[in-house]
């Protein structure tokens, strides 16, 4: 499958070797060209390719957005939003802003999300937010945590929602799933984050997520 | 114990009955006198009684602070941060504004909290926030779920903070806290609403918490 990876840290990158470990043809994208940490990764696989957000929308049958939450509408911009138009964008960035220090505060919140502000900005994409809830040693590796542990994920788009679903299942053995319902819940997945980041302090480790317990049915 | 409760909606009441029912001598506080509802509830049990804001904060031995989000601090103004000097406050409270439908955004958020404003407007006051995390239903009866499901809680005093995982265990039979550090982490736990809401929607039921997946300790 042809992926486009938006974003050369961390997440992007471990994403992309996971899935370029996988066969498939991806392709990093960062904000200038050449770029040595995007090139340098690329160069590590025939199947890995570093391009500009806008070569990485277009080859892309489905676009990642990995970049930092702070520089996302700009890179969905720089990407070019009729290149994404009818394909599936999995948002998986926090607006995050360290500013002031760790643990960080969101640029965007409450009422609004970066999520929506993606699918504001590029009506025609069908933005899917998932995966953004957890480390990116865990988005890879999910089995790596016992129990029926969960994602969320909302968007507009129910169909655009199963093909993430099952792509994650398919790429990185994901089990659990909760639909929150439209993008308007990325308030709530990216929110999560305001206690993500005390939990890991708490932790000392980013390798956990949540099981939800609920009261046997009746 | 002597136990006074701020706020006769329906988290007050239920942590009132439960706490009155297993004993303790309960005062349940709303804003005037005569009151309905709070005088019904008192009537229920000789051991409960109604009172001012200002009657709960010198009944209480410990102070649980069970109003709406955004009244608490008005509550406690009017209670009289005198009477709380040296006494833990256990905010339970979520400053959620519903004036625009369900799900709920935060009155108050993101780079200050509710916790943070009730500590700041009662310094001699000892604040923990606690159980504002999961539903009344949760509060009373957590052995209802299953699994090691956790209560977040935090504040800058250690030693009550130690003296509420004790009571939340002798009450409800609290067992698993995680310690979120000084009390600026209420404003994790507070976010926590805004994914809890749409939670709540997509599993039908107030009835659930969250376990901690972790890695297995290598």
């Amino acid at each position: 499958m042809k992926i486009g990876i938006l974003g050369t840290g961390g997440v992007g990158r471990t994403l992309g070797a996971h899935l370029s470990a996988a066969g498939h043809d991806v392709m990093l994208a960062g904000r200038a060209t050449p770029h040595e940490v995007g090139e340098g990764w690329a160069a590590e696989a025939p199947n890995r390719r570093y391009g500009t957000f806008a070569d990485a929308a277009a080859h892309g049958e489905v676009v990642l957005n990995c970049t930092s939450g702070l520089h996302s509408v700009a890179a969905v911009r720089a990407a070019g939003v009729e290149r994404l138009a009818g394909k599936v964008l999995v948002d998986v960035a926090n607006p995050l802003d360290f500013s002031q220090g760790f643990p960080p505060s969101l640029a965007v919140g409450n009422t609004d999300s970066l999520g929506e502000q993606l699918q504001a900005l590029a009506p025609e994409a069908r933005v899917v937010k998932a995966l953004n809830t957890v480390a990116a040693s865990v988005m890879v590796a999910p089995a790596k945590l016992p129990g029926e542990h969960v994602l969320p994920l909302c968007g507009d788009d129910a169909e655009a929602k199963a093909l993430v679903r099952g792509w994650l299942q398919a790429w990185f053995g994901w089990q659990h799933f909760v639909d929150l319902g439209p993008i308007h819940a990325a308030r709530g997945q990216e929110a999560w984050l305001l206690l993500w980041t005390r939990l890991y302090g708490a932790l000392g480790t980013g390798d956990f997520n949540i099981v939800l317990s609920r009261a046997p049915q009746g």
